[in-house]
């Protein structure tokens, strides 16, 4: 299985190229500028020279990969995605990673999305067979980057199809420490990105760093 | 202290009147007919004859308590609260417990609010001098009223000042097995009311009724 990161040199993706590949999963950092996946490969393979990770383009980041995680900034998405649309292949699964959060003065504010959440925003931007999941939104950046330091959370699932959720719950079960809860159909997005801000929320007024999620009673 | 439930007769405020009183609180059941409120509490005290709680119609819910909770269904709140605006009093608390869901064919659907969310829909509606917290909105309510059941969560407390805040989680800190988590103003609900929502829909999903919250890294 080949798992492609597109917007891999940020820091939430660099965090998630790090935890697949520590898995053993083989990834694919995927940015515009092929020469920041190559710096951003060298710098996580300088921890860990075994990993099986490589720098790609995006374009080569969809056409080679069997499950694409889309880890850009919200509001680039939509070009990334319009720009791309031809390249993704029926079948494959997009897992949407983007939150519509801005941050002004510091402080994390929610975007309002038209079609409702983000997931739901990217799942109208690619092509109707492909399928789209959406995950990896609770799981703070600075925390996916620190791969020996157990996440000790639990990670929400949503999809526009079982199979999306099953493969992005497969995917979420070789990451050492995560509890992949699956919450059905897209429209869950929109309760989770706004988790995704109460967390943001509570770092900032708590001083930390990781706050995340575990659910009682399931 | 005294504490007074508007719409202390559904299941919600029956919860959240048995908890309150096993933690010692004065409590007042509030409902529009003093005769169910009547039949409420003696529910209650069937169970456990030392508790201090009455029952009372709303108005007297108001004009006698130093907090009020409101627990009635969203819909239900701008009535009563506008019908009820000039009972409130300087300084008094009102903490906020509705959220804006609704079920169509069993599904939770959420609502959206002009204001942003519930609690801040709420503040609008209570006179400027009243301060307005929100809590008690992600512990399940067939989990509340079992009071030998030990909670075992966190819960989230917002509120439209310090004071407002301080104080509901006061009361929260008298309830055995959960954790205040403050997190800041009013606008924190429009996150909050969202994670209800999920938390039904994960009951939902996954056969339980008890679904709640954990934060983790905090």
């Amino acid at each position: 299985m080949q798992v492609g990161i597109i917007g891999g040199t940020g820091a939430e993706g660099r965090g998630l190229a790090a935890r697949l590949a520590a898995a053993g999963v083989n990834v694919l950092v995927g940015s515009r500028a092929i020469e920041r996946a190559r710096e951003t490969v060298a710098r996580l393979r300088d921890t860990r020279e075994s990993l099986a990770i490589e720098p790609a383009t995006t374009e080569q980041t969809i056409t080679q990969s069997d499950i694409v995680c889309l880890s850009v900034p919200f509001a680039q998405a939509a070009a990334v995605l319009d720009a791309h649309r031809g390249k993704f292949r029926p079948g494959m699964l997009v897992i949407d990673v983007t939150v519509p959060i801005v941050f002004e003065g510091g402080a994390p504010q929610f975007v309002q999305v038209a079609e409702g959440s983000a997931a739901e925003h990217v799942r109208r931007l690619v092509p109707g067979e492909v399928r789209v999941a959406a995950t990896f939104k609770t799981i703070p950046a600075a925390l996916l980057g620190r791969v020996d330091v157990p996440l000790d959370c639990d990670e929400f699932v949503c999809g526009d199809s079982a199979d999306a959720r099953e493969r992005a719950t497969g995917l979420l079960r070789l990451i050492a420490g995560v509890r992949p809860i699956d919450v059905g159909g897209l429209d869950a997005a929109r309760a989770i990105e706004r988790l995704t801000w109460l967390a943001i929320r509570m770092n900032k007024q708590h001083g930390v760093r990781g706050a995340r999620f575990r659910v009682v009673g399931l």
